[in-house]
């Protein structure tokens, strides 16, 4: 086990209703007007913006407005929101959305408090040092932002997607999370989400670090809940405690607790992100296409952890690790098609895959090589992108 | 799943070294001057007393000391701290120690801003809002109350041992875990925190709450790694991968992150308290005896829960809950033996129980009935008690 620091301060407010504490736990956080930052609408036609708002007025709270966040969010709207902050003199952000929204917000929380260009936290030249605070009305269960200290942007200018980490700086001081809003989330984007969240966690339990028992079966164990519920939502989408346990076990898979005392992978976020930047595909869509392909590459050159994944998250019985590697990836397969996943480049509409293109922005993103359960340079890259077809 | 509040804003430093950097830490926490609780003085003779008044030191805090704590904590060295801590002026504590010493700390922190007697927290007569900021430097893994809001002490004048459990107040701001201190922990301290570990786990999955698969499944990962570590421990007391899993485990065990969601249990710990209140047994140790004891009482009540314990955390493969339950109980018998716990109430050097006054003082403590898994009336906990002889 390595050493390690953790910290995730994140007050949780879980269940049905807790919506209406928006306003109080707003004001806990020491604000007068916030910014409430939200996506294309859907807040608006269920409703829970409007309560949102009252709960916010009701504790004596102002806000202003920054509507219309997409998915995979870029850097113009986050130069808008810290204009419109400044501007009005706003002490904290209300994120009302998923991921796209909740690191919209972030970015702007930081960028207020920053003299020079925010994009300058993504590109590398400056490190958060401190932000606004945030607090989370949380909508979709994928993404993990709401309790972890990334924020994810893309600049238009060059489609780089880019993704920043903190250590407690950017962590949200407050997520409400009640899955009664998830209820009716289509099943397209409930398993986006779901591939998401194991992504998370999978980035993290593929480490080459030896000796992490328990951080393993916290991984394994989310793992399992996580599939267990995904096909209870498949069965019936308005299950209330499937619902729940999804949103719960999406939180745990990116709060950090996955990654106490080991090294962390994260080749597959790099190599999905290069295709969601080109392409604009969903990202958990991307992660389920890239994920079966990564982890056939490296099976071949170090199964250890592939088998381990295949006996104890879906059961194999396989005494040879390659042979229960590779059984895990077809059981992990099975499930992603269960859920109405894609597997392959072109199911995404991907039709004519640029693998040049593919490993140059890979490698220009992340650097050579990247990865720790095993480095990946050029021909590792342009090989499991092949292994997408 | 019921709703939830979850909020666990420990900063954990864990691994090899990292007393050293309790000054800093100390100083990040706004701290000047603080008051040392420590134990009967093994943290002199390792050494570690001496790092930790270094580091301390190099950051330019000073410090006063209380010395002395046992285990089952009593309310005299309480309110010595307190009336030092007013006397000096002191604006925080360092705790170095197990639970004891950190409940003491805790309950210290928490008096000094208080204008009453502090055991009015303890008696229920007052509930904890503010405390000094609290450090831990842990040596022994087992209490858990470096991550948790609780504090367990005794009251010297009626024996009563009475646990309180704050939200955020009473958790430490910072807690320093390295492994390496934990090397030379004798196998009977090791397994009777074992047994401690386990059993805060278990009092939250012993619930009567459905549809908590994410909860449940994260206690069944930590309860799996524990007993394989421990395993570890016996084999090669100075294995630092399978101490640094037990540490680890021993946080998890009893942040809250094992109870969101459901109603928890604790009936074994309200009938372990009356023990060690009486005889001064090792809180771990009398777990030990306790729980398999608790849990075949409640098999012929509601096997479900302790079923699925025994086939997820010991692999039983049975059709019938109740058959499955008592495979699992023995199971867990085996392995406290293995591990050097006692079973038995004569084990436990308690030759001739009096099983009234046991009776009498749980419900005096706890009320009647108490727990959630199955509430106790006197008769049960008398069954209960009966079955530990």
């Amino acid at each position: 086990m390595d050493n390690f620091s953790y910290q995730s301060p994140t007050r949780y407010i879980f269940g049905r209703g807790v919506e209406n504490q928006t306003g109080s736990l707003t004001a806990s956080m020491g604000c007068k007007k916030v910014l409430i930052v939200y996506g294309q609408g859907s807040a608006i036609r269920s409703g829970l913006l409007h309560r949102v708002k009252v709960s916010l007025h009701e504790a004596g709270i102002a806000y202003v407005e920054l509507p219309g966040i997409k998915p995979n969010p870029t850097d113009g709207p986050v130069r808008i929101g810290i204009e419109l902050c400044r501007a009005v003199g706003v002490d904290g952000l209300i994120a009302v959305g998923g991921g796209s929204v909740i690191d919209t917000a972030k970015a702007i929380a930081a960028g207020v408090l920053y003299e020079g260009d925010f994009w300058d936290f993504y590109s590398g030249k400056a490190v958060v040092q401190q932000a606004l605070p945030v607090g989370v009305v949380l909508t979709i269960p994928a993404a993990g932002s709401e309790g972890s200290g990334n924020s994810v942007i893309t600049n238009e200018a060059n489609r780089q997607k880019i993704s920043i980490r903190t250590d407690t700086a950017l962590r949200p001081k407050f997520a409400v999370m009640n899955p009664e809003l998830t209820l009716t989330l289509p099943l397209d984007q409930t398993a986006a989400g779901v591939a998401d969240m194991m992504a998370h966690i999978m980035e993290r339990y593929f480490s080459p670090t030896a000796d992490v028992e328990t951080t393993d079966r916290i991984s394994e164990g989310l793992l399992m809940a996580i599939i267990h519920e995904a096909k209870r939502i498949v069965a019936d989408p308005s299950n209330y405690e499937a619902r729940a346990n999804i949103m719960w076990s999406g939180t745990l898979a990116h709060n950090g607790i996955c990654g106490c005392g080991r090294r962390e992978d994260w080749s597959s976020h790099g190599l999905e992100h290069v295709l969601s930047a080109l392409y604009g595909v969903a990202h958990g869509a991307g992660l389920a296409v890239v994920f079966p392909a990564y982890m056939t590459y490296v099976t071949a050159k170090n199964p250890v952890k592939i088998a381990q994944f295949g006996r104890r998250v879906f059961g194999v019985v396989e005494p040879d690790d390659t042979v229960a590697a590779l059984e895990g990836i077809k059981c992990l397969r099975e499930f992603f098609t269960h859920i109405g996943l894609p597997l392959t480049l072109g199911q995404l509409g991907i039709t004519e895959p640029d693998f040049d293109k593919f490993v140059a922005d890979f490698h220009r993103d992340k650097g050579t090589p990247w990865g720790a359960y095993y480095p990946l340079y050029p021909a590792d890259t342009e090989a499991i992108y092949r292994l997408m077809l």
